[in-house]
């Protein structure tokens, strides 16, 4: 195994550095990342924020740079780590990682497009990897497993709010009329969705009397309705819950949640066993 | 077989390309209708919006003729090519169909009346038989059936919303008065329900001490009475899902949901079996 | 049965018509009852509205004061007819009756008192036993079941979202300060009910960095809570149901729901079987 | 037994009366203590309300010098008589019995901090204890567990909430632009999570037709995440009450809640059994 590792190049110790938490050193790089990611939204925050950027613009300014450089050539070094580059360039987290940097070299030609920078919120994702929370992993696959499996009912039930609210809000705006904020059909439809979902934010409202008789029938609808998905995912939920009790007191569980991180340098696989040496698809030496 | 379909007439070939989605011609027919219904719905929309209406009016203008006729010569098609037209005319989509065109025509008349061409939209409800999203519909069917379990308890809860409504509008009206925007009871009522249902506008909101205690009230109790229509649903949804559950594990299933599109050009009757050549209620030949 | 029929004096009769809904006089007088409670309700609110009130005051005024006569004579020959007035006079419905009637006569003394006639909506609640919606009052039961035996977890749970207004409230009073609407304490705590049952209104909204910040961990807070009524009620109702489900099905029911009407004249007992024909508690004769 | 209460201290007694709630002066004792705690919340309430103020500020500001100088005693009497008060300080109650004497103390060096009195509220908790309300802390804790239970997917619930509203806010702030209210990112996402948790102040609200699209998506959004953490308490609140119910049936109770209130004066411990004399843990006599 020692002789595995002295014969590995500067490449395979960074594919493990960055890709994988096991060592000290790949735990150490993923922490860096996350406090840098959640530094540069912060930054971009306090960018917008007028009184914020008048005093601090340089400070701001500089430290972004700093970290998209930072980020720049953490993605090449990913992309030059790997064996089969191109798999991580179109993954998931390649395109994200691809993301996360360009807005602020856009942002020389197109001003404030340098706000997307925040689009790295989702490079967070990666806290669930880093700290080995498998079980929250776990929870979120138990999760998305209810709402898959409700998944059908969903559609139907959206379509159902779609359509009553181009109907309703076809007939708000024939009622209120143009006078009383319902300028035309498509803000109507978006009230009528405003007042199903129970957000009401009031910017426009009924001011005549049938407007109001037609909103209280969409709103005890919105009240019913809101029982519907809540319904569907609480029943799917409690099954998908008591399967898995059951599953647990019939037999002994099967197989165990991976919580290892390695990643093949050639292949990009993942999920390799705690005492693997060598890939599973491909075969090479994963120290 | 082929001899059967060589003795059909043009209504017969019509009948099956309007009514069915089993031939190439039957179901491109269906998606061109609902590109229509939707393209109408869409024309509608943006015709209310004053910049677009000036820019686009004939545009616009002639679009929607162009699709009324279109809905014009296929409600009448469907009339003829039916054996029993009337059994049509007065069922839920012949009554839609026509509701679809006329508003069209009489917007001749009524300046105003034609937005009621988003009617249409309750048109796409054939999306669901286009596509034979037949288990959508099974879903959609689970759902109304946990609706019409719990309709009698639904019916008591609104009833209760209902009756707390008027007395709550009616106490706010007293304490709040017509200075501070409760100008009347139905409107102090009205108030109320957007208060219950938790939507807050904020166009009416309580001024005084008082007023602002009762209102902290009716939140608490709104926030309790959100509480009960969905464990209810979310209650009998439960047991429905249980119950086919059950249903699946203890028995075969006897009836398969039948996805055939067939239609009886005489009597109207739908869901033949995939084989049947005859209608199973007056014996026409299906094909 | 037809001599002790013949043998009854007016008290018995119209406590018959009156109190009872089996005898087709007594539907009648009963659905004539309900007929005129919603008018009179409906009187209460188009008086209430301006342009109304100021076209038909007249007719409103002689209308409202009909009904509020029968009322009282209604009321009237309910304590006349009964042979123990007193048992009537301080149940219920017999508190509920005379309140009915008193705000009209009040009105002559405080202006404004006779809104409180919408009360009567109150007594709508009778609907359900001359409807003999047994089946509805089931449905009620079986709801109040579930919220009886959550009421324990209610009451905590109402107290932690007071506890959690009133600290909540006092930080944003001293963040956000009298110039940002939150002119005191007791308002401030107001708008975080407001805030936590995700009404919302608007009328006093955060404005500082700091008070925003606060809001959206109130917000997120009250999102989380509204999780716990409904989870609550939900598998409480979840229960109550699967319970009656295994009655139903382990052995056959014991006891009826009863929809007979008859209430004895002397002791008001009510929930006589079809077949009595003597009250079973004081022997008084039924018919 | 007599002879061992002769033997007590005064110590021993003001134990007895300020600890526990056995005895009818400790009984008194706690009704007193959470009356005064309610009287200081209005007061301070009361305080900030400024035409009250106004008029009784002498009155208020004395009551409420009163009750903290009574806390004041309270607390020292609390410390003396504990044989370990140092670990009475730094319990949970130990430190809020402080923070709700300090802010009066302060408000001499600080102006306005006194409003931090309304802490008191934490010390309501107690009315759990001194109301013997054992079963109100049961339903507590059945809560507690459940809401324990499902804190994991609370927390990557939470999560998904946060990355959304980071991003949505981003993107609102692009497209509405300062014009519209949405001055600054930090702002931005304040609104995202207003209109996610579909509170809907709208004193922010999206005024062009992209942003007013993008707002639907977030409330459909906000719709559909609403039903997560609702199935999820609702699914866990079922399961922990099957449970109980299946112990029941399953196996007599084999503790029982203990409502003694008694407290070892030397070693602080609770829960003590009530016939015991001697604390359990370390010998002291508790009479």
């Amino acid at each position: 195994m020692s002789a595995a590792k002295q014969n590995k190049g500067w490449k395979d110790k960074l594919h493990e550095i960055i890709y994988e938490a096991d060592t000290p050193a790949g735990k150490l790089f993923d922490v860096i990342l996350l406090v840098l990611i959640l530094a540069s939204i912060l930054l971009v925050m306090l960018e917008s924020v007028n009184h914020i950027d008048a005093k601090y613009h340089e400070l701001l300014y500089i430290g972004e740079w700093i970290i998209t450089i930072f980020f720049s050539i953490e993605y090449i070094l990913r992309v030059i780590t790997v064996k089969k580059p191109f798999k991580y360039i179109f993954s998931f987290y390649g395109i994200l990682d691809l993301l996360s940097t360009i807005p602020m070299y856009i942002s020389f030609v197109f001003a404030g497009s340098h706000a997307l920078v925040t689009l790295r919120a989702l490079r967070l994702l990666r806290v669930f990897r880093i700290l080995k929370l498998a079980r929250y992993l776990g929870a979120s696959n138990q999760l998305k497993d209810s709402i898959i499996a409700s998944r059908v009912k969903i559609f139907v039930f959206l379509f159902a709010v779609l359509i009553s609210s181009v109907i309703f809000g076809t007939i708000m705006y024939l009622v209120e009329g143009e006078d009383n904020g319902f300028t035309n059909i498509p803000k109507s439809v978006y009230w009528c969705i405003v007042t199903l979902t129970t957000v009401g934010f009031g910017d426009i409202a009924p001011q005549t009397a049938l407007g109001q008789f037609i909103t209280t029938i969409i709103m005890i609808l919105g009240y019913g309705i809101i029982a519907v998905p809540t319904g569907i995912v609480s029943a799917e939920y409690s099954r998908s819950m008591k399967k898995s009790d059951d599953e647990k007191t019939q037999q002994p569980p099967q197989k165990k949640l991976n919580l290892n991180t390695q990643r093949c340098s050639n292949c990009h696989e993942e999920y390799h066993d705690d005492d693997a040496r060598f890939c599973k698809v491909c075969g090479t030496n994963l120290y």
